[in-house]
């Protein structure tokens, strides 16, 4: 079952309401995903707080992060981050920004984030640097700038993961539940690695254990598992983004669900072992 | 009284979500319940969040963690970490597996985890260590096929605390709510023990100190003080699970104490000095 | 206006609470109040955790921590705690034990607890240690026989605060109000200490501002402007303690403050600079 | 479209207790605005933890800081940081007083507190420090009487930030708005910059850097983004503060959007790239 423009557009509000509940966004940062129909365009709020955003705020930008439609709202400074990486990378489908507490002290002291436990292996085999400054000098260190942008892809590479320095981090994903779980435990990753290293050496995860167990949040029973548990955290709070009304109507005829499945949940509600 | 399998399906259901609640598990982590009349079998959650974990979700399984029913949902995929530890331990009745925070930098980097105050001496003397990689090699570090379960049971041997590398704990106990004590304040005593030695040695419990503290959470006093503690927290913020039709039932003919009595508590009742 | 014993366990009530909603306490800790007509007795709740007492919880004890009328609820086992220390200072008229994460670091490595902010001042010149070891020998921890609060309480001495190896602290206070703050401030100025020597070495308050900075929490106004802060946060969020029908009675005839003021409250209400 | 006295009295309260709820206060400190009409006054709320401050409470007093009609509550007792930093900086028209935990750790050691990421450029090239007690001697470590607060005032100089040795921070800002968003920012850059270090060398700011990303709270876009998102953190906690009666009937009569606009906001809304 393809999903709606207005469908993405909530799925898109949520993600972002999630990504600041758990601690990774404060009042900046954000998360887009590629258009479902033409991999030309990708889907963004306007410029507000992630845990505000609201399906009415998802915004169409092309790859060179121009409005399809003049703005009549302010709009993120550094949507290039989006743009350019959905150019170098046509398998990512969703892209987040943000300056978690977890990932700067890595920001700040150059310092190597390594995958230490197994949800950990999201990140990958490596997670590169990206200095602004040893391209562009003296800035005010946001991404503004198209050839910013192409810079930071650049460094990105074939990777996950990649951290700016004196700034935050940018996370790529396959579907947008992807990268919001790579998101949230690199977050997590990044945190038990700083505070384990205090009490002695850590036995970082091998190759072969990075490869394995990074493949979990591939398989839909964990992903969607993480999934369901986040989005029923603000729902319990009444913090979920509020429905249009044709979504709302949609949802009215359709089964009275609470979480929305995910595109593969059918096929992993078979029992396994 | 005996407690019916409806009254032991929401105490499993209360137990993981007070081990959300109390920041022990994330969208990760399970704690079972050994089958109250056939010590065979076992009770267990389908797979999801524990903080969502309803009385509906609890399945049974035998000790090869094979579910009696055929399931229609997807099942956690480490099960063989309970089924393991029953068929190894008959004066287990509860199993929690978890990833919490608390207990990372331990799992990360090898450091002994020791009773450092006396609600810490549920650890009791010696929480070993079990290393996947040891006997398997490369995987993708889930507690997934029998021998793997077999293995870890076996390096928990007689304690009650077994660090799992890269990966978590697993806490045995005599019953739910034994369980649920030893598997937080083990945590707690985590936390303190890695806090303290940054500011000087640490003089942790004596032998002596460790018997005769570690029988607190054994007495019902101590106990049912905690579980009441934990169970009134998450009813506060209307997040305790929903009751069945049979249980609720059930309640509304019984008298309107909004604390479920623990199988001791009646004994425990008495003044005492 | 002299408070009557209802409004007395109404706000030994709110103390308990507001301790557990601070972060002092969790299932285990408690708080008394010396009885306001008779010096020989003590206000204490039943066993249960703090954030759960309530009014009707608070029992009176005589200072050998004999409950005044048989006991049909099970009682703390570590009443002689304040049954000692009331013996021991007559001008003491409010104890409160606790096992903060703030203080542990110090109870588990004998790290010396000095006040390095104008609100750390509380603790006073000295806080002294008090190992149960040291004279008893191997124990469960608890202070539970008389001579172990006998020399807890010689421990404490003339100072107000006492901190207990591999267990927790003690805390002793003019009046309710008094003793929570200095408990409250106490924990505040462990964390900040602990935090700040990471960094570089601290300069301590000088005794003649510990003797200055030490009075605030004797005078009215910081007193109760931190008090009304610490109820008000529990009224929000609808954690206060149940009124009795008697005190709902009372304070529906008086008028609708919704703080109940302190005693000296109106003095304080003159502007001053 | 100016402001009215009401709408800046509530955009005080609504101050104190954004800055209450984003961790920088307690029950104490406090954050006053300049009087629009006349700079020889300014708007502080009578003594209250932060958190409770209505719209009713916030007092007029002169650059002496004394209240313009005899006070029929009590007050701070260190308004003077207030009325002598609006005596020596005419361009300063907000002021913010804290002891937040973010910042004790480097009054407490004397450690230089230094922009390390983009949004921490709001501490301005320098933060300067001042200790009570090279002038004054042994004090309570309150700045009450008026030459402490000159004091204060001289070693703030044109800087933005000072930090005030065993005590807290006093922050400036061009507005109040401002003022929120250099105390909460420069309370984050100081966690993040003592955690780095303890991983690494931290690569901080560059001059140029620290001028250029210094901007960004100057912008409507970041500035009113943050805005927002502070105040319907609270909203949606019901913890805005209470309308008066006449804020309210103008409020009805205008429009229906809830956060209310910035001076500059209009301007802002046009989209930018």
């Amino acid at each position: 079952m393809p999903q709606s423009l207005d469908d993405i557009r909530y799925e898109v509000a949520l993600a972002n309401r999630i990504l600041a509940h758990e601690g990774v966004m404060d009042a900046f940062g954000h998360v887009s995903v590629r258009h479902p129909d033409d991999p030309g365009r990708y889907l963004l709020s306007r410029s507000r707080g992630p845990e505000l955003v609201e399906p009415a705020d998802i915004l169409e930008f092309d790859l060179d992060s121009e409005p399809l439609v003049p703005p009549t709202a302010r709009l993120y400074s550094e949507r290039v981050i989006h743009g350019e990486i959905y150019k170098a990378r046509p398998e990512v489908t969703a892209v987040c920004h943000h300056h978690s507490p977890a990932v700067l002290p890595f920001c700040l002291t150059g310092k190597k984030l390594t995958p230490v436990y197994h949800l950990g292996a999201v990140i990958g085999l490596n997670a590169p640097f990206w200095d602004q400054r040893d391209e562009f000098g003296d800035t005010n260190l946001l991404v503004v700038k198209p050839e910013e942008g192409r810079s930071l892809a650049r460094a990105l590479g074939a990777h996950w993961v990649v951290l700016m320095r004196r700034h935050g981090a940018t996370v790529a994903g396959t579907t947008l539940r992807d990268c919001v779980f790579r998101t949230i435990y690199s977050c997590r990753n990044a945190e038990y690695q700083l505070q384990a290293e205090k009490y002695g050496a850590i036995g970082p995860l091998s190759a072969g254990e990075i490869e394995q167990a990074g493949g979990i949040h591939q398989q839909a029973g964990p992903l969607n598992r993480a999934w369901e548990y986040w989005v029923r955290r603000i729902e319990k709070k009444g913090e979920a983004p509020p429905r249009t009304r044709t979504t709302a109507a949609r949802r009215a005829k359709s089964s009275a669900r609470r979480v929305k499945p995910a595109p593969r949940r059918k096929a992993a509600r078979k029992g396994r072992r």
